[in-house]
């Protein structure tokens, strides 16, 4: 990067808590859905991860294939302790000759005490097997307790729901330029209070060595009151801003990235909704301004929002400004 | 509009969310409930839904009713494939000559299934049918985990339970106009440091398009630390609103809108909770002012709140003031 | 009051939520626990309760006993359909010659069916009593997962556990005189950030109509971090005191109610917890000041905090300070 | 402590919460885990402990084992009282000859009732033993409602999954010296807006009488973005830090304790979270920094973090700096 850097001026910011001095060269420090590009090591797994994060996190099909799993699992087990404290002390075994019979009896018998439901045509007697059948069901109903949460936390956690563009915009503004994304909720979803923040880090070559600067971005709105309709952020690119004169190539040559930050409060979970993306020099597009994506509806009574035009851009020519550096 | 527009010299904000060049030409932007005017589309309808917020708004019988066709398609489904399966492999089947019989004992099998009450009398025997039985019984587990969630997070939800008065008022205030709306807890809930906000909407006619521009309301108390009574809020009409010297004819010709939130924080959902409402011109009484609607207890011990009086104004005659434009 | 009310300097504030010319003659404004003293009306009671709010507040014996009495009157009423749809179609009842044996098979046949525990000797046949059995047992779960959130929220709501003094004391304080109250809390909970709000309400009478006015107390430290210890808030009554040189009668003859509110941060909850009191002037102590409440242990490792003492305090003489006004 | 404090100029705090005058000689203020090192007594242990909060704070294993013990005990008291109202009364009891057998019968009878399972192998009859299994079986419902409950709110609990260095450092700092500890998150939490407080507690000697003074210590950085990597938190120790000019003798000296309170938002439990810990002076390294614990990973796609090496430190020479007082 040459000595006449438009930035030397600004002062960039440490408090991102990515460590300016971390070295990351070519990952990105933020991946798309807003986790950090990070791994961590040094306790054992089992101490630096949280159970009950990874199962609200988890898509919904491995959610409920793993409770199916656990499910036949704990009866495998069962039926096998079953037939070791033996299979005479579960009443009403019928026509259960060979050994398969006989273990599927004690299956279904265990399916039946863990899901508390308890036909009763086997049931258990003797002591021991009396008190694995009575183990078995207060374990059901414990395991079922805490699927209940599960359940009930993963449909109740707030979550935003925006959708954001595919690429952050280079276009014109209001006789310059500015840099844009553009959001907006894609659920029955209703978010207030509304506030976006943009972080840039830019990778530099200080004396051969990658050090990444993070630079704040002032936003002409950075808070609005309701987001109804799509939002289009706009950073202006004045001279203050850290991206002021950037050439297409100085944005490739800069590897940077933008963070993007959203807080708001979500009417229906009565909650702050927070969701967090970031965008690489390869998602910018310079010289280009987002299309409309909603309009009024045919009867004039409602406004009709186009979800799937959130990253629909065309081609635009930019002023060409010189800065007075 | 004509070039005497008082409102030239306000500045209307661009944050609401609403975007002023949307074109909403009839409709009001926000519904009486509080929800947008807006519909979404693009992508598909289970996409763009969440189930979880629908079933929260969902009106109580509709619910419950849900739950119960569900509960009913279920036992269908289970009915049918028991009697794929071979009803001789439900033991303890009695008098069922028929198929209606033999389908009605398939069918309460799966209910006392799925319920987990599992009386016996009928129970399951072989493996494909212990099979079907096994899963319906989890599926039921799963089934009645995410109702119990639903109705748990139904009842917990936080709520403002907030009475507004139908109409807005243009009433004498200190010698000159204001604007008033009324409104209290209709519950037993306990409100605490209530903020109001008020932002108008001004259709406007430039240059014989049709935009919307919006205005933030200053109002004499904004904030209240309890909302114990009921609470008149007053944006007073002076030089700087933008609705000073409105006549009654200017307020349908600019068809207004009034957007009001509230937000305050729920003693024993221990949480903020918000509600918004919007009134249109239509619902604006010129020349009103609100009737009282508490008063003390006969033995004076404790202060009546008459919540049938929310809405109660009487007409009173407005001051003639001219402003000085 | 004289016309040389100390308090004619002073500003009184409106956003207490309570109404100044409310007019409550004799009556307190809050109750001792924080709640209004205030009664709706105008609207049908079922719609001015919040059923949810109302098992919230219950106390614990009553909650369990209204569980107790629900349970046992749909068995009550699920008995008597059964005997109306015919007991013969219940299977497996034993020895009932009588009515009331009839009676007592199906309420107890209707009992487990509402539990699901579902014994299964006794059994349902029959179109109309399996789908009765049917409805009652979906009933029950639905029923079990409402207690289930109630049970939840009753325990997991946010709550301060705060104890305050039985009385308020004028003491004296930095050579003149404070106002103090004093607070612990009496659980094992930790609140940080803890905010105190003192406003006084002094009922006047205003050319023979009583008003009430409404004063914020400024307060000597009004933020802990941590309410570790007990904590003993202070106004100093300064010159720009509403109460400044009152008399002990004055206290009386103002009929002044102190109203305090605490907002603080729990640690487990991880929620903001909030209560509120409110002292008349029956519970003001004219020179007094608090006794310590906690001490050194004996080992001297911990502190040991006595919470019987809280309310303890001992006469003083107050220092004479006349006002200059 | 010589006339010469250079704290003298300094303020010290008096809204901690602690009491400045507690007396506290020997004992720390606050333990390592953030809870306070406090008794209470003088009310009953009943009214003085939330069961709710104990319950949450238990570790795991002793709550699954408390839940045990009470399922035992609570089959224990029912299979006596089943015995009490005649054994006979439980129909279907088989080769239960001696009063072991009989009491194992009434045992596993009950266990089945609690858990609604109900084989049904043996099933109550007579109004007594009917009442008792049908209280045994909502009581049932009622304590796994309660279970539930509790499950979920302990792993629902939201948490900071914060680890601190064992250590706090006097470190080179800016050709000074600073104070540091670091702390990073151990789990796959995602921790935002993270705020850090640091308060300095020294004990000191006020003619005979210790006395405790607290000190908010400035950072140089309070509040991070985002807690992705490791965080170094810093206070420099100016001419206006209260330990300035402080050799390694005067810091056992003066016994200090440094308190640190951490606020942040989780993602994913969309909530404050709250983590606190304390040094004492035994804690204090003098001469020292912090060792790198994050590198980039051999590919250079992300950054790993060593959770084991957080509080790693190399000895270091402190600059000579002498204060100008």
């Amino acid at each position: 990067m040459s000595s006449s850097n438009p930035r030397s001026r600004l002062r960039d910011i440490n408090n991102t808590g990515f460590g300016g001095n971390s070295n990351v060269e070519g990952g990105r420090l933020m991946n798309a859905d807003g986790s950090t590009n990070l791994k961590k090591r040094g306790i054992p797994v089992w101490e630096r991860t949280s159970i009950y994060h990874t199962l609200l996190r988890m898509p919904r099909h491995s959610f409920f294939l793993s409770i199916f799993i656990f499910y036949t699992s704990v009866n495998f087990c069962f039926a096998f302790i079953y037939m070791l404290t033996g299979i005479e002390n579960l009443l009403g075994v019928v026509d259960a000759h060979t050994f398969a019979d006989r273990f599927m009896e004690a299956f279904f018998f265990s399916s039946q005490t863990l899901t508390t439901v308890g036909y009763g045509r086997v049931s258990p007697s003797g002591m021991v097997t009396n008190c694995i059948a009575s183990l078995e069901s207060l374990m059901g109903i414990l395991t079922f307790a805490v699927v209940t949460g599960l359940i009930y936390a993963r449909f109740s956690r707030p979550k935003a729901y925006l959708l954001f563009s595919n690429n952050f915009l280079i276009a014109p503004y209001k006789g310059a330029k500015a840099l844009m994304i553009r959001l907006c909720t894609y659920k029955n979803n209703n978010l207030t209070d509304v506030e976006a923040q943009f972080t840039l880090a830019i990778h530099e070559n200080d004396n051969g060595k990658s050090i990444t600067r993070f630079y704040p971005l002032g936003l002409e709105i950075s808070k609005v009151s309701s987001l109804a309709l799509s939002w289009t952020i706009v950073h202006s690119i004045t001279e203050d801003s850290p991206v002021y004169n950037f050439t297409e190539a100085q944005i490739s040559e800069s590897r940077m990235e933008l963070i993007v930050s959203i807080k708001a409060f979500d009417d229906h979970f009565s909650n702050i909704v927070q969701q967090r993306t970031s965008y690489t020099y390869r998602q910018a597009v310079y010289g280009a301004k987002f299309t409309p994506m909603f309009e009024r509806a045919p009867d004039g009574e409602y406004t009709l929002l186009e979800l799937d035009k959130i990253s629909d851009y065309e081609a635009v020519v930019l002023p060409q400004v010189v800065g007075l550096v």
